[in-house]
């Protein structure tokens, strides 16, 4: 159960790494979308592997076919879904990790839960694969919510330590997420780009990995979308990146920095200008109460270090039940945090428009 | 909508701080848990305002009133109702609230949410008044889980920058969670107890507020629990903890430490000791791919200060539509980290509950 | 678990017959509707005991006691919760009753589903004496639906095999709704009147209980409410319906007749006049497809006899586990259709809130 | 939205009558099922087209492709998907009916829903052709279920008014369910398949449709299984139910004919025989305050006549705003009901296998 969320836009995913297609079924859009599919595929290639010397070597297209809720090039009220060939996966690679958890990994409660049944090659239905479908409902929705004034846009803030400049909170443009949204690394800094590609490489020629850090923000969203405690857009948001492999931390505004700040310097003061309710600051990024309130809405999602890694470790084999040793052999990331800025722009997305259905319904646009 | 979370096990928060009673209905405990009320009693009376130095000198008795789910002194079956007065409550505190909404408060997104019908008083059902129907439902959630093996504790992770003995990820017990419960100031270190008292007291004296972050762990989970992808251990308390008034991060293990992280160390690697896996480490909180592994689980919430201060500061008159001055003059917690502790106690035993009876069934015990 | 039901607005029951109170939370009203609390009172005592020749002799005074989600007399965007008191329960009526289930209540399957710990005391958690919390709901969402345009009544259509005027199907009123509404008695023809007391007197007589059908009307729901397939309003009504004890079966327009019609009778046909689809006929029942048309909603529930009866019934003593004799002396009605109008009206108007939610937002009004 | 039902075992059904698939997603079917693609696939034929003189000459091969959640034959934890291409759609038969909408079908609430958007090209989403998907699904449980013990079988009670020998409700037998489900027109009684037969017919050469009756049995259900209120086996199968297209009406052992009968005659008394406690009768259907007492669960789906006649129709032309005469020349059934048949008994399958997960838990087998 779980490869599903949402409330007033329901986003089924399916598929395994190396079964024969992944996807996802998105319920709920309103009818009278016209989805630019070039679109679609362009967001997508942001997170496909093979595209530079920073990623895995394996090459998939991840052309997503629509099989249903189009029809004449618009969104029709029936369930979108799209279906995604694994063309290029060599499970030969995994057969020998069937009982030899990698650290980090699924692996091993998989293989408890489902008691030797799990698919366990590339990490089966746990794999960052499948985020490839999640990144596909994202991109419908990022066009449902340009229809409706938000733009939402995501850069890396952190990788091995190295930090990228923040989204100004309260000032963050939507030219400025979609320069960014342009680039291969999308970082805003050309120093700290350079800096984390120094890491990243040093990573791989180490044999080793690095985790990092994803900031994103979500631009005129209308004061009053969330609901109140348990699906506040902070709870949609987290529970949604949760789900995406290896998120191990999310924060809003300034996040764990509050536990080190006071009262007086973290209230974001209030006043009118010109007519309007204006802020001196965003602190809470955008979000009081779970709903919004017209500010900039700014979030951070903590990766840790992509698991596999070539170096020898030390795990056990479930078979024998002894100690052993781990080399693994497939081509896999130093770090997927780079890729993985279309996959928490897409929860951010599918998050905040359930929440907008929940207030404006959902009939036809 | 909203006021509920959960699948197997649904929770309904119901009242406003000002309001006539609060509450919750509790759907779906198993049938033939003994409850000790007089447990659920002391474990919300560590949530309580007006118990020390520390905190707001409003007193709520808080005593719930159980007025179904209960025969005989055992669950039936029956959705568990706990109703709790308002007994000691003073709205004239707040009426000059009504147009002015409190910087870091839920007051300004309310009032346009609702369209001015919003309760305003003492921050109407967004108040975190409203976690004490929570810490109810959380408290026979942790009595059922202790019949399951498992034993749930939090402490004062951080506040105002002083920083607790965290808890040992892979070797905390369950002895050393039951003894910090029983603290009125649940840290483990004496020292840094000390220092955070003094910040607390500095920020009462200074008129101010402090923000921190609490530290949890959960004992005895089963590896196999939690749902892959978007119903994982990390998105059900994620979410949860995101419902708890002034929450903004919530990270699990190494959290957003793992972005200055590298694989090779982050990396958890196991070995077979004694016919069982055992783990070196435990950086990944006890959670991969948002199942339990058997580890303990471990995560952090980070709060804001508390928004309430009495200083004079910066906001809107929504009526007049000028900037105005506001001073707070209600009783006001400067902290409420510590009685935020109990809280996120009852969303990770809340969450892991409904996980394990996902994967259990829910028959009686 | 589910002592609750919808989506966009949540009702969760809470309580057993013999328990200290029964009530209910609504989640997702929007604020800004007035309630009208001694409509909602007159609504209830449509359905309490006591008010008749025709029913028990147990008297509740059901007044519900509104304990949050009111503020100045409108819906504050809070759940709106009421508690009401179980006066008048008299338990030692059922205490023998432990062992000996009683034919066609849920005694027997309740006891092996809660192996015991269940509340056998008047059925529990499963006595019709919880339709009043719903009924509860159902008024408001009736007051809700009215600021929509949307009228909703109920008759008893037939009674021990006595059958009433239906409705008809394309030309009903809300005048008619709200006249058969005011009667004690809700029919429309007064020679089925008479005919139907005298059945229900000579079952009472007789020791005897008798079963029926209501029959009711949703008015101005536009077109275009429902979700398609597994969402749509007679999915939504049923599964609220079937909730009501006693319901065994719904059917909606000609129902189970259709079994036995041709499409050339059966369908519906359209023509234009005055610039508006009309229909010459109403065999669907203002659905198709799941979705609202324009037309009436007309549905009809049948309801089994009580199942409380005098007469000595065999059943299993599940203690003794031998064949005994069951005496049943507490006092019940020989008939339960008239009360449950009201429990139906609920129903139908829940499920079409819920339905208009999705389709318009949640705003407050 | 809500193409999708369930909740411990999810189904999200997708497509459209003439788009380029049509399927389905299961999630949550326990890992460790061997899956008998055979059995599937001779299931859903059960409901193709095509297969004889009684149903539409448009055939489609209706083969499932399994595109996820099978590893090695067995379920493995993923979500189950299927695809099924639409090979032999003509949808020119249907682009003059774009603006003028058949009576009885979707047509003309659909239009209004989707704002013209809607894929009306042979019912499009609301077409029949998505009972398919459910019948794999469908398929999937009943294996599921016969692990479990439990055997699930339909046949045609009624059609036009000829009406088949019923289910003995204490009675039925496993092998009769195999039996009538070998059979390409599944009734009980060769009097009754051949009048049946006959008013089909007629209906076909009078260009008539005719409705009909399926009625359901589940054996060997356990007691216990269901939720109270309304997440009962009621509720369940029958939103599942009238989610199948032309469904009119749901009803449980008496259902309408409890509108007719006494509690002396209705109720099912019980004894206690070789040491197990054992019913007179099942006039309940083998369901009571929604939860399974281990007697057979009975009931009965009405459904109207197809809406798709070749005879002149009077309907709105939606472009004009004119009265207008509609032919249809498709290739319609003129009965549907034999091809229901796996339809219901997928839905009995579905609702029973969720709530049995419910109480069980959802652990491999």
């Amino acid at each position: 159960m779980s490869y599903s969320f949402g409330r007033s836009l329901r986003v089924q995913i399916f598929g395994q790494s190396h079964g024969e297609m992944i996807g996802c079924v998105i319920d709920g859009l309103p009818a009278g979308i016209k989805l630019d599919t070039d679109e679609i595929s362009a967001f997508m290639a942001r997170r496909a592997p093979g595209r530079d010397a920073n990623s895995t070597s394996r090459k998939e297209t991840d052309v997503p076919r629509i099989i249903s809720g189009l029809f004449d090039g618009y969104t029709c009220g029936a369930p979108l879904t799209a279906i995604i060939e694994n063309s290029d996966h060599r499970s030969s690679d995994y057969g020998k990790l069937k009982d030899t958890p990698r650290p980090n990994h699924a692996d091993f409660p998989a293989r408890i839960k489902y008691g030797g049944f799990a698919d366990y090659r590339g990490g089966g239905a746990f794999s960052g694969r499948l985020t490839a479908p999640l990144c596909f409902a994202g991109a419908a929705a990022i066009q449902y919510l340009r229809m409706c004034g938000v733009d939402i846009g995501a850069h890396i803030y952190r990788i091995g330590g190295v930090t990228d400049t923040p989204f100004d909170p309260l000032g963050v443009k939507s030219e400025t997420l979609k320069e960014i949204s342009s680039k291969p690394f999308p970082v805003i800094s050309a120093e700290a780009e350079e800096k984390m590609k120094a890491v990243i490489g040093k990573a791989r020629s180490d044999l080793d990995s690095v985790g990092g850090i994803v900031e994103c923000a979500a631009l005129g969203v209308p004061a009053g979308i969330g609901e109140p405690r348990y699906d506040g857009i902070e709870s949609a948001i987290a529970s949604i990146c949760f789900g995406i492999p290896a998120v191990k931390g999310v924060e809003f505004g300034l996040g764990f920095g509050f536990g080190s700040s006071f009262g007086s310097d973290a209230n974001d003061q209030m006043r009118v200008s010109d007519g309007d309710v204006v802020f001196d600051s965003n602190n809470c990024g955008g979000v009081t109460g779970g709903i919004s309130d017209g500010r900039p809405i700014i979030f951070r999602c903590a990766f840790k270090p992509t698991p596999s890694i070539a170096r020898p470790q030390t795990t056990a084999d479930l078979n024998e039940m002894t100690t052993t040793t781990l080399e693994i052999s497939g081509r896999h990331d130093p770090c997927v945090v780079h890729r993985a800025v279309p996959a928490v722009e897409s929860a951010a997305a599918l998050a905040i428009a359930d929440l907008m259905l929940a207030v404006n319904g959902n009939r036809h646009v």
